[in-house]
Order: structure tokens, then sequence, then C-alpha cells
């Protein structure tokens, strides 16, 4: 378990974060909250100043348009993906082992980080339907482009479980699509219990993980 | 195969359908389109017409607003799923086997009734976020609750396949999840390819099909 103390959390020494750094965080967690309870087409920045408990002007003064905090907000969930999921990826384990962590570590951020997570489904389509600029495009295209670099950790184990002959695997792109499907549509049906403990969303993680890797035929 | 000639065609009794159904049929096949091209808070009423290439005025004839198509585009998209499950569900063979067609069947509704499927994945979430009167609230809850009865047929044969000891489900509602994720992710990523031929699509829905039957570790 890693509950840290109040204590503890003074004593640790703590990475330097900027008050703008932290500003801008607080202001980003609180748009991926108003764009999962309102949805993205609805939620405004004066609900996001609201959610922060500040001004408008604060929040304009850190993000230039909804748009651009969408685009953090995308960039953020993001991070949170790679920073769980790339470690294992990148251990030593045959491909098997590093899958189920992957996928395991992959459905624990998408419930621990909903917000963010469910934020970004919908939100790519809705833009790229929309009237961007040309900046904006430009951006949406590299947000598009780090998820597909996310997406071929996923493949690149897959291939890893033919070449160690852990894993069978027919085609490597569709199978890929199947797992993070399975284990993308937490941020559907997922929605945390009042009072849920770690240990549920364990639970349901190790469902799932177990589903995409042994699927469900007896053995 | 399938295929009829037009000889047969014209020979092969029909079901009785009025002009009526057809049109009204005509302009929920053209709203899907448009709800998938320009999606669907920005497709309008003169846009479905245009598809159809019609005038407004029919559309109105038949529904009295954007939600009030949507609504039918949705009510059809799941009687898809419906007819193209519901027969293999109800089959006499174990569980695994019919988990196996209706897993098939389904992936098959998602891509071959593309627009359908893709419409009505982020537009409940939409409009349960939108103004919606207490009248389109009820039609919401009814659409929803016909989606629920569909996954309770996945849901039905996970337990028949514990009780016939064809299956291994730890979790049946999880499963099920995982199951009906990584198959609707085909409206995410699917795009169907200038001159894609059935073939490509039945091997999509085999290699789909067989990661969530029997996962990818190497048995």
């Amino acid at each position: 378990m890693n509950h840290q103390s109040a204590d503890a959390e003074v004593a640790r020494p703590r990475r330097r974060v900027s008050n703008v750094d932290e500003s801008r965080a607080v202001i980003i967690s609180a748009a991926a909250e108003c764009f999962m309870r309102k949805g993205l087409d609805k939620a405004t920045i004066d609900d996001i100043a609201d959610e922060v408990g500040s001004t408008k002007g604060r929040v304009y003064h850190h993000f230039r348009s909804k748009n651009a905090i969408f685009f953090a907000v995308y960039r953020r969930a993001m991070e949170l993906c790679f920073e769980a999921v790339e470690p294992v990826f990148a251990s030593d384990s045959p491909a098997a082992q590093r899958l189920e962590g992957m996928a395991h570590a992959h459905a624990m951020v998408m419930m621990e980080h909903l917000p963010f997570q469910r934020g970004i489904r919908s939100g790519v389509e809705m833009y790229l339907h929309g009237s961007t600029t040309a900046a904006e495009r430009e951006t949406l295209t590299e947000l598009i482009g780090i998820r597909d670099e996310y997406e071929r950790l996923f493949r690149r184990v897959l291939e890893d479980g033919v070449a160690d002959a852990t894993l069978e695997v027919d085609d490597v792109p569709i199978v890929g699509r199947a797992i993070l499907g399975a284990l993308n549509g937490l941020t559907d049906w997922y929605r945390p219990r009042t009072g849920e403990s770690g240990a549920e969303r364990e639970a349901i993680a190790r469902s799932l993980t177990r589903t995409v890797l042994n699927g469900v035929v007896r053995r």
C-alpha cells in the first residue's frame, strides 16, 4: 500500500514545481472534471473558473481559450498513460508478463484518472468536426501522434510476444485494438462508487486483464 | 454466399412496406451518414435533406426535430444488432460456440452499418448533457433500456457458459463489458477501404472474436 501520512508528505523531498506549473495543473484538473460533467461542448471557461474557485481572468492568464485547455487535458491524460505503462513495457520480463502488467496499469489509469481519460475520448472527434484554426489542427495532429505512439507500445509487446513465443497473435494491429478497446471501455461504463477502495479497482483491472490475456473459453 | 440477382429480387415475395416507412428509412439512413460525417451536434436538418436529395419540408413531414431523427437512428442501430445477434444467442449450441457466433455477428454489424453504430456511440452522452425535454429524456431512457437488454444477451451467454462448463468467467458483467468494448472499438478505428471486400471484414471480425474468446497468451 502506498498511502503516505501528512508528516511523510512534508518530510519527503519534493520535485521543484513552479507556482505557474501548479496553477496550470489545478486548472487542467478542474477542466477535466467540467468536461466530464457537462460535456466538452457545453462546459465554459466560467464553469472551469468556478470549479477552481477562481476568476475567469486567472484562467485566461494561463490559457487563451477552452480549446487550449482541452489540449492541455489531452496532453496530461496521455502523460499519465505513458508514466504508468512505459516502465512495464521497458522491463526485462517475457512479453506475456509485460502485456499483463501493461493492461493492468492502463486499466488502473482509466479508473484513477477517469475525468482526464473520459474527456479526451470524444474530444478529438468533436474538434476534428468543428471549426478549428490551422494552429489548433496542428496541435491536434501532434496529440493524435502521441496517442498513436502509445498504441504502438501495445503493438510492440505483441510483436515481442510472437518473437519470444509467449503470445499467439494473428494480426498485431487488430489484436492491439481489441485489447485497448476492452480496457478503454472503462471510460464508458466505469463510475466510482462512493467509498470505493483501491482493492475494488484492482479487482476490476484484474478481470479485464485476464479476459484480454486468456479469453473466456475454458482450456 | 447470399447475393441475389435482380430477377430473384423481383420474384421474391417482399415484406409489405408502406411508402411512409420507406421514406422514413431513407431519411434515417441519410441522417446516420450526416451524423458520422459532420458530428451529431454540427449536422443540421438541411444537411440531412441534402443527403436525401429532398427538401427540409419532406424531412419535417416525418420527424419533428433533429433529436427525433437521432432517436430513430438509435432505434434502428439497436434493431440491426438484435437482428444479427439474437438468433445466434437463441440457438441450441454450447455457450462457447454461441458466444463466438454472437461476437462475430456483432463485429460484422459494427462494420456493415458503421454510420448507425458510430452515430449512437457518443450521441446519448451528448443528449444527456444537453437540454432535452421531458419527453425526450423519456425516449432516451427507453433507448438506453434497449441497449442494456442487448448487453444482457452477452451476459446471459456467459452465464450459460459457466453452467455448461464451456466458458471460464470470473465476473460476468465485467467480462461482458470487456468483450463488447473490444468489439465496439471498431466504431472508433474501423474505416472501410475503397473496394474493400466482405471477406476482409470477415477476417477482421475473426481476429477480434478470437482475441476475446481465446485471449493472446500461448496455451
